[in-house]
């Protein structure tokens, strides 16, 4: 193979590492999405750093899986269905971290009556040996609809 | 090329066909909804296996391309628009069958109101020498809103 | 190298490259959505062709990327917020040229009111050294929802 070959071939194995960086980025983007509508906690805390950092909203932050895990199983245990449709992806990477953008579109269904939360999903990754994890979540929420009262836990009014 | 080159070559290429295959699958899912939005039927048709078993919202098995053309051209052909929003596509491959799951968002548009179905689209798909195939679709309604009789054919009530 | 590995790597490349510039197609498709929801018309102008078209909803054609940018300032700066979600994106790439049908749903915040309009995007883009631009961009509205006067300038009744 000659050396302009060679550096061609690095080019490609490059980019295609970067494209595969980021759809991976994206599919635990959508896992995570389709573990809290189905209640699948187990698959939920594979998409979460150890260290993990989640704010919802302006709320205080969450450290560790088991209280982002248990703070999402609070909220969506007692509802009928949910749908957490994730969208408008955008992934900034640098070697073993990246950032994510996301648009989120979460319906939250009980008892006939719907809320619906519009926002942004602010995220940073981190890869570990088992794939990309969230290291910290932010969710900027950007407007709202329908009866607030679905997503109100049993300690609350 | 030495031992070492062919084996990352060959995992690079494995990498690739993967990435190929599942942006192929989620092609797919658009152009099927594209093709509901633009009543465009011969296009739909050609994302459906021969053997294609079809279920919308519990009701029975539809079986067969011409079967489930028709049932789409019945429920759309009266709308002024429709828009079959997909995304959170969740793909995993194996060999030449495949299986996702998608979220849909379809708002359908008639007389100025509008009735908007949310849900979950759980497909198995086949590869065909022609490309990715449904084989089998299954719409798992989570949430409807707004004025159903938009969707209610002229046969129904 | 054998010339059949000579061509299986040519052919791996042509899919790599055919990946990677549908992927940037869909990037940028976002990163001019995110620049409209964050008012980073900077951003906003990098995703135009310098002899950009753009219609929405059937209005005459503005021309340029200044009419462009200020319309879009015009439209959005007095709202106090605003979340393009873009999905459904197709696209067809022809060597320096592409089309793509991409969907919007986009909802426009102002005094706790909401108007949201659903719509296809058709683009038009062109390949240029700094990376692909929207040549021309045709928002066809497919249905809206809420009050219209959310997105109504202070020029209009």
């Amino acid at each position: 193979m000659s050396a302009t070959g060679r550096n061609d071939a690095a080019a490609l194995a490059a980019l295609l590492r970067d494209l595969a960086d980021r759809r991976a980025i994206e599919d635990a983007l959508i896992a995570y999405a389709h573990a809290l509508d189905t209640r699948d906690y187990p698959r939920l805390r594979e998409c979460l750093a150890a260290d993990v950092r989640v704010r919802y909203g302006g709320s205080s932050w969450l450290e560790g899986v088991e209280p982002v895990a248990q703070f999402c199983a609070r909220a969506l245990d007692s509802l009928d269905a949910s749908q957490h449709r994730i969208g408008s992806v955008a992934v900034k990477l640098e070697r073993s971290r990246a950032a994510s953008v996301s648009y989120l579109c979460a319906e939250h269904l009980k008892d006939g009556r719907r809320f619906t939360v519009g926002g942004r999903y602010v995220d940073q990754w981190t890869r570990t040996l088992a794939g990309w994890r969230i290291a910290q979540r932010e969710l900027v929420i950007l407007w709202t609809d329908g009866d607030p009262r679905v997503l109100a836990g049993p300690e609350r009014p």
